[in-house]
């Protein structure tokens, strides 16, 4: 494939950031990439693992030119990164990013940047609880989906090739509104965190812990995920994450409503309800 | 290690019942097994992988002369079927169990058994998604936890018998009172069922399930689980599992409150009770 983007600059190398500059490399689609970033270590093993070519703290100097930059760091660092970065960029760059929270980030971004730079915003749905350029990996986006929300600000050119860089990455790529994504990621990705979370609060005493098997080990995988990133994820889409969490409440109150009358009809159509979904969840939604 | 039963009688040769067999049989524990159930095919299967050696449809001729009866069916089968073979036990026979609630199912089973024959309730904490004889193995209690829930009508020398089955199989023993193991499971186990469940039904849309990473599939595994075993285990604990749904519904609201308030300190404290409690899970309970 021909190179994308000649100079590329990375805000963040960690897993989502390292794995795209991985990816995007082997595919030719990158040409030089400079990771910006404030862990030493970190930035030393990604350029150590030909994960970046240079890495840098100072951010004029990782956008200088580049005619991509993108955002892999936690939600609420992304307007400083883009406002620090801005005047430093090629004219006509591109700006894209990875993050879980569409709607609050394209109001925060769309303002920081210069005329001519268009901003696409992108969630490659993809990635665990690793974190760190040491897990960085070339495969995990490859069948995986990445929605993008381009904003009022995104020609369809910066649009055309952000989708290209996507799917040179083997993701199957989904054009929403940004509003729409945050529902869908509310009820989908941020609301399960909160039910972890809030499971391991409702267990006051560890000795359950000794009687847990792998399903619950399973259910409450998530509720080690980071907090700087979650609490950014949850605050900044809190408006469908609480509508999520009340349209759950009611259907947490519906099991115990039938528990409450010893109702065995209630009770079996509501587990066959949710079974019915969890194939055609299975099956790969609608 | 010595013959603990000569005849056993397995009420439910499927992925429990079944792999106790085959776990049994092969550490030297199990004289002749009789696989008691209805479904003709799967109980055929076993039979043709040696999980037991015989099976028939018929109570009376599965526990004519039987010095164990171990229950493998769903909770709200097993007093039935212990009233179905109780006067065929052999006179100093054991009765137990693989229920995952112990309370409910002591106090059906203790009533329908003749003098001389002792219940030790058990709750192996093992298996998973996967059902019938096909998937019978010996390995799954390896290295897991068995609860033991001896009643009143137990005596010690029952009770070391049925320690001794489980410890043969690979299993850690740990005896507790009934009502202290259900209010336990209601918390590690049961919850997070009604949990799942509830979040596949609190998601009205199926175009949603698109853009659903792995962590929502972990989260929503045992989303999949059989309706019919989990409305008897939700009803026979419901008590217990009332009140964890009142304290998990209690820890919802808290991230509710923070997200409400915009509180940043209050989500961050919430996520890090969270995230310490399950390393504290991870290393294995208290």
């Amino acid at each position: 494939m021909a190179v994308l983007f000649e100079r590329v600059a990375i805000a963040g190398v960690g897993l989502i950031g390292g794995s795209l500059a991985l990816a995007a490399k082997r595919a030719g689609l990158f040409g030089h990439v400079v990771g910006l970033g404030r862990g030493e270590a970190n930035l030393r093993l990604a350029r150590d693992r030909g994960v970046i070519d240079e890495f840098t703290h100072d951010p004029v100097s990782a956008a200088r030119g580049a005619d991509l930059l993108f955002l892999a760091v936690p939600v609420r660092a992304l307007a400083p990164v883009v406002r620090a970065c801005a005047t430093a960029l090629a004219p006509d760059a591109v700006v894209t990013d990875a993050g879980s929270v569409k709607g609050a980030i394209l109001a925060a971004v769309e303002g920081e940047l210069p005329p001519g730079v268009a901003f696409v915003g992108a969630h490659p749905i993809a990635g665990g609880e690793q974190s760190g350029a040491a897990h960085a990996d070339a495969g995990i986006f490859r069948g995986q989906v990445c929605v993008l929300t381009p904003g009022a600000a995104a020609t369809p050119a910066a649009t055309a090739k952000v989708r290209a860089l996507w799917e040179g990455v083997g993701m199957q790529v989904v054009e929403m509104d940004a509003r729409r994504h945050d529902e869908i990621l509310a009820r989908v990705s941020h609301l399960p965190h909160v039910l972890a979370y809030a499971l391991m609060n409702a267990i006051a005493d560890d000795t359950a812990f000794t009687f847990a098997g792998g399903s619950f080990r399973d259910f409450t995988r998530i509720a080690a995920s980071p907090a700087d990133v979650w609490r950014d994820i949850f605050l900044a889409n809190r408006v469908a994450l609480r509508t999520a969490l009340a349209e759950v409440r009611d259907a947490v109150d519906a099991f115990d409503r039938a528990l409450a009358a010893n109702d065995e009809a209630s009770l079996v159509a509501l587990i066959e309800a949710a079974r019915a979904r969890k194939r055609r969840c299975d099956d790969g939604g609608a």
